[in-house]
C-alpha cells in the first residue's frame, strides 16, 4: 500500500513506537515508525533505509521479491524525506552492535511519504559540510544534527535541573518584566519605543538587578529566574546580543551562606547531569589571583603560576629588568630542550601582537644536559640564572619566561602567556572541571580617559564593611583599593557566575552612588525607586546571577556558546535565518513618532 | 545587648529558623530569627511583638522586669521594621489556635534592627487600605502582603509543575528568539531599533509560533518554552503589554494526541497543585458552543442554554420576530416572581447598553400560581407563550427572556446576558471548574471594513482535511464556512489555551497565504524562511499556547491577571514603581539614527 495525499494521514496514527526503542524482545511486533530517511542502500534484491527521528535509528527493510512496487518506491526515497512505516519486528542476520536498535529491522508492509525534501544544502549527520553561514541560515537543518539536538536537550535538562534544585531550596521564581526603563550607567540597552506615550522608550533588561531587589524589599526572601537579557555592544566573537542569566538573590544571608548555597547548586548540576562530583570549590582573593595567574579567572587546570621575581632579578645593571615596576615569570616544564631559537622568536613575536602588548620576551632555558640559554645571558650569569629557576619554582628541562613592566600590564600579559602556553601543552584538553570562588574584588575601576570610577560589578555592590569608612577618602590611591563583599565562579578558565552582597541602607547607596560620579539629582532620577525602597524595611540580601549560555558550553567542554542557543544570532547581531533586523515601513514609524535620520 | 550598626551584622547569623517553624516540641532551644515587625503591643510590664517572614509569624516577648532596657528598645519599633532577635522558645500560654506557632513565643535575650521603616503608605495585611495607583508605585510593599505573595508562589509552582510534567512527557524546552523580525500580520509589534544596523529594527515576538514551527522541521518532535510575549495593543482593563505562554509543539500527531496530551497536563496541574481531580474534558464544536451559549468559551459552571425559537414564535404577526432572521431565548429558572416590572425595565436597559447593542427585551414570566405575564401578551396568547416555555426546556416559576435580530449578533447578546443572569444567581460564585474543549473553529474571519478575510488564529493554521478542496472557491460564504483544524481550552468562561494542527506543506500554506490577501512575493518576503523550510522534509505537527497569566487567575477563582504578576503595567502600558516609559537622551537616540517626530 501506498499514500501520498497528506490529508489521508488523519485516518492513521503516525507511530506505534520511536526510532530508538525496538529491541531483540520486541520481534514479531507490528509497529509503526515515522522520521526522516538518513540513507538508503540496495542490495540485490533489498532495500535498507536507516530511519531517523529525535530517539534513534532503525533499520526499514524492502524486498523487492515481496512487493516490488513497495520497494521500488523505497528506491525513490531521497535523504531527509518524511515518511511512515508501518510492518513487523524482525532479527537481522547481520547485527549493528553500534546502535541500541541494531539487532532488528523492521519488515515493511506500508509506506506513506508524508513530506519529501529538496536535497540539503549540507549533510544532516554529526560532522557536516557546512560552513557557518550556510548553517546559521539553515538553522532548522542545522539543528537537526544529532551533535546540535543533544546540546539543545542538555541545555533543556540543566534548565530544569536548576529549577527542581532552586525550588527543593525554597526559591521561587518570579518573572521580571521585559519592558523597563532604560539608565546611562553600565552597557548600552536596547530600546523600545512606546506607542501609546509617544516619544517616549522601554529599554529591554541588561539584568534584573534592581527588580530583584525589589523582591528582596518586598520579602520574598529566596528569588530566581532563568531570564533573558539584551545587551546592545559591539558583539565580540562569543556575545550575543540576547543572553540568558540564572539570576538569584537571597535576604538574611551573609556573604558564606551565598556561596554555600550556589556552590552546592553547582554540584548538584554536575551531578545531575553529567554525573560527575565536584569536589569542594577552592577560593582566591581577587589580588592573589590576579598576582599568581594574570587573571581574575584562572584555569586551575593547571597550575603553571606566575612568580614575582623583582626581588630575584633587579639591581644588577641590566636596565630593562631595573627600570621595570614589576618583573615576572611562569616556568614552562619540561620543554627546555624542544625549544629552538626559531620557536622562542615566535613566541617573542606573539607576545608583542597587539592584542597580548608585551615589549619583548625574556627566556632562559634549563636543559637536560645543565647547560642554560638565555635571552640576557650577557647580563646574568648561570647562577644568577639558576637562582630565578629556584625562586620560580622549576628545575631542570624547564623554560623559564619572563616580562617586565608595569605591573598590571605585566601581569594580564603573564596570564595570557600562561593561558597560551598550557594549550601549547595540552592542559585545556583536560576534560577535569576545576571550579573556583575568586573574592573580594576591588569595588570601583578608575577609568582614565574618562577620569572617573565605575562600579567593577554595579553600582549596588556592598563595600567590604571594613572599608565602609574608607569610602569618603579623597585619596583616589585608598579608594581604588576599596574591597567589595563581590565574588565571582570561575569554571577552567571562564567566568560562570558573579555576584555580590548588595547595599540595603539608602545612605550607603547615596554615598556609593556619589563616588560613582552621580549627583544627588542623577540618582534620585534614576534610582529613586529603589532608594525609595530601602526606606521601607529592606533586609540584607546578596545575590548571583550565572551566565546559562556559557554554563551550558563549559560544562560540555565546549568553548563557543552558539551551538547551545537554538537560534543565534551573528557577529553583526543579525538572524540570518529569518533575516532580523530589517527595515520597517513609514507607516508603523509615524505611530510611534519617529523618523530616521539621513 | 542592642547592635544598630549593619556592618555588625557579619559577625552574626541572621537566623536559625523562619517565623513559620517553630513549635510546642521546639521549647527549651536556643534560636535566631529574622523579619519584619508585623506588630506590637504593650500588657502592663511586657511587650509583645508580632515578627513576620515569608513562611509566618512568631511572636516575641519583651519583659520590663527582666532587660528594661530592651523591652524600652521593643516599644519604639515601628511597623515594618527589619530586625534580628534571639532568644529562648518557651511555651505560651495565651495560646493562639490559629497560628501555626501559636503555641510558643520567643522569650527575646537580643534584639538587633536590621533596618528601620517609614509608615508604608498602606497596611500591609491581607485585606489593605491602599487604592490601585497607590499599590502599584509601591509594589514592592504591596508584594510584602500575604495575599500577593501568595499568588506569586501559586505561579511559580504551576510553573514548575508544567516543567516537570512536559519533561516527563519527552518535551524539550527550546528557548527561542526575543529580537526577531517585525512583520505586518496580525496585532501590532513592539519594535527595537538595531545600533548596528542602523535604520533596521528587530521585533519582539507576539508568541514563538514561526520558532517552534521550525524547531519541528528540525526534529526536535516535542517542544516547549514559558516564555514571555509581547503585544503593542491598546490595553483593555486585564491585558498586559508583556503575558507569558506555555507554548507548545509536537510533530507526527493528529489533534486527537495533542487534545489528549494537553489535557493530561491540565489535569496535572490541577492535581499538583490544587489537589482537585478534574473529569475528562467535554467538547463542543464552535458552531454548538456558539448556538447554544453565545460564545466560544461558554462558562459551564451553570447550563441555561440559548434556545432558537425561530420555529415556535413566527408567523404569528409579531412584526419584531417575523422580520428577524433569527429569535432566541433563555430560561432563567426560579426568579419569575422576583422580577417586576421595574426589574426587567432595568434589564432591558442593561441589554440595550452599547456594548451589548440589543433593540429591545421580550420576556414572558411564567409565575409560580399559573399566571403568565409577557412584554408581548398583546400579540400571543397563553397557549403560545406555554409552547415557547416548552421549547425552552423550562417551567412554572421560570423567567424566559427573548432577543431578535440578526442571528450572529443575536446569539452574542443572548450569551452576554445568560453569563448576566447566571451572575445574578450566584452561579458565578461556584468553586467549581469547569474546562472543556472547543473545536472546529472557522478558517477564516471576513473583515467588512476592510473587504478581506482574516486567519481566525493565525495564517499557520491547517484546514480541516475536508474542507481543503473548498479553498478555491470563488464563493465567500462558502470560504467562511470552510473549518480549521483549530481548538481552543476554556474554563469557566475564560480561553486558558488556543492551538491547531499546522499547515507542512509549502504549497497548502502557499494557498492559504493567498486567502489571506497575500501577494507570492509579500509571503515570500515575510514567511519565506518557513516556506523554505517545509521544503526540506517538515513533518506534520501541531501544538497549543496557554496564556499562563490568565491560567493562574482562573486556577485561583480570580477575574484579575494583574495579582500573578509580581510588576505589572497600568491600562496606559505604564510602569508606576519605576516610571517607566520614559524619555531617552538625544545622544542615544543620534546612535540608532533616530529622530522624534514632532
Amino acid at each position: 500500500m501506498f499514500n501520498f495525499e497528506p490529508s489521508k494521514m488523519n485516518l492513521m496514527s503516525y507511530r506505534s513506537h520511536h526510532c530508538g526503542e525496538l529491541r531483540i524482545s520486541d520481534v514479531g511486533q507490528k509497529v509503526v515508525l515515522s522520521g526522516w530517511v538518513q540513507k538508503g542502500r540496495d542490495l540485490g534484491g533489498m532495500t535498507f533505509i536507516d530511519l531517523r527521528d529525535r530517539y534513534g535509528i532503525t533499520q526499514l527493510v524492502f524486498n523487492m521479491d515481496t512487493d516490488e512496487s513497495l520497494c521500488k518506491i523505497a528506491r525513490s526515497l531521497g535523504r531527509e524525506f518524511v515518511i511512515t512505516a508501518s510492518g513487523e519486528v524482525t532479527e537481522r542476520s547481520n547485527k549493528n552492535p553500534d546502535r541500541p536498535t541494531g539487532e532488528i529491522e523492521i519488515n515493511v508492509e506500508d509506506l506513506t511519504v508524508v513530506n519529501p525534501s529538496k536535497t540539503p544544502p549540507f549533510t544532516i549527520e554529526e560532522e557536516t559540510d557546512g560552513g557557518e553561514e550556510l548553517r546559521m541560515k539553515y538553522r532548522y537543518l542545522d539543528i537537526r544534527r544529532d551533535t546540535i539536538q543533544k546540546k539543545l536537550i542538555f541545555r533543556s535538562k540543566l534548565a530544569l535541573e536548576t529549577r527542581k534544585y532552586l525550588d527543593s531550596k525554597n526559591f521561587i521564581e518570579v518573572e521580571t518584566p521585559f519592558l523597563i526603563k532604560s539608565t546611562p550607567e553600565g552597557a548600552r540597552d536596547f530600546v523600545v519605543p512606546s506607542r501609546m506615550n509617544k516619544g517616549e522608550f522601554y529599554a529591554l533588561p541588561q539584568s534584573p538587578q534592581t527588580f530583584k531587589q525589589l523582591l528582596m524589599v518586598s520579602g520574598m526572601e529566596r528569588y530566581f529566574q532563568i531570564v533573558k537579557c539584551f545587551r546592545d555592544e559591539d558583539l565580540r566573537a562569543d556575545r550575543q546580543p540576547e543572553f540568558t542569566q540564572i539570576d538569584c538573590e537571597m535576604a538574611f544571608v551573609d556573604r558564606e551562606e551565598v556561596l554555600d548555597t550556589f556552590e552546592s547548586l553547582t554540584k548538584h548540576l554536575f551531578r545531575s547531569t553529567l554525573n560527575i562530583e565536584l569536589g569542594d570549590f577552592p577560593r582566591l582573593d581577587y589580588n592573589q589571583a590576579i598576582e599568581k595567574y594574570g587573571s581574575d579567572k584562572p584555569d586551575l587546570r593547571f597550575d603553571m603560576p606566575i612568580h614575582n621575581l623583582n626581588q630575584t632579578v633587579k639591581d644588577s645593571g641590566f636596565v630593562v629588568f631595573d627600570s621595570a615596576e614589576y618583573v615576572g615569570g611562569i616556568c614552562v616544564p619540561g620543554v627546555a630542550d624542544e625549544y629552538s631559537n626559531k620557536d622562542l622568536k615566535k613566541l617573542t613575536e606573539w607576545v608583542q601582537r597587539p592584542q597580548i602588548g608585551a615589549k619583548g620576551l625574556v627566556y632562559a632555558k634549563f636543559q637536560t644536559d645543565g647547560s642554560i640559554k638565555s635571552s640576557v645571558g650577557k647580563f646574568f650569569n648561570d647562577d644568577q640564572l639558576l637562582e630565578w629557576l629556584d625562586r620560580a619554582e622549576g628545575s631542570k628541562g624547564d623554560l623559564l619566561l619572563i616580562l617586565a613592566g608595569d605591573k598590571d600590564n605585566s601581569l594580564k600579559q603573564l596570564g595570557a602567556l600562561r593561558l597560551e602556553m598550557g594549550k601549547r601543552l595540552g592542559y585545556l584538553d583536560s576534560t577535569e572541571f576545576k571550579p573556583l570562588w575568586v573574592l573580594d574584588f576591588p569595588l570601583l575601576e578608575w577609568d582614565e580617559d574618562t577620569q572617573r570610577f565605575y562600579a567593577m560589578h554595579h553600582p549596588f555592590t556592598a563595600p567590604a564593611a571594613e572599608d565602609i569608612y574608607k569610602m569618603d577618602s579623597p585619596d583616589r590611591e585608598v579608594l581604588k583599593n576599596l574591597k567589595a563583599n563581590a565574588y565571582d565562579l570561575v569554571i577552567n578558565g571562564a567566568e560562570i557566575g558573579g555576584g555580590s552582597i548588595r547595599i540595603h541602607d539608602r545612605k550607603l547607596q547615596a554615598r556609593n552612588f556619589k563616588l560613582l560620579g552621580f549627583t544627588a539629582e542623577e540618582a534620585e532620577e534614576q534610582f529613586g525607586f529603589l532608594m525609595g525602597a530601602f526606606e521601607y524595611g529592606a533586609p540584607p540580601h546578596g545575590g548571583i546571577a550565572f551566565g546559562f549560555d556559557r554554563l551550558c558550553a563549559v560544562m560540555n567542554h565546549q568553548n563557543s556558546i552558539r551551538d547551545f542557543i537554538a537560534f543565534p544570532k551573528n557577529n553583526m547581531g543579525r538572524d540570518l535565518m529569518i533575516n532580523a533586523p530589517a527595515p520597517i515601513d513609514k507607516e508603523q514609524l509615524k505611530d510611534l513618532g519617529l523618523d530616521l535620520k539621513d
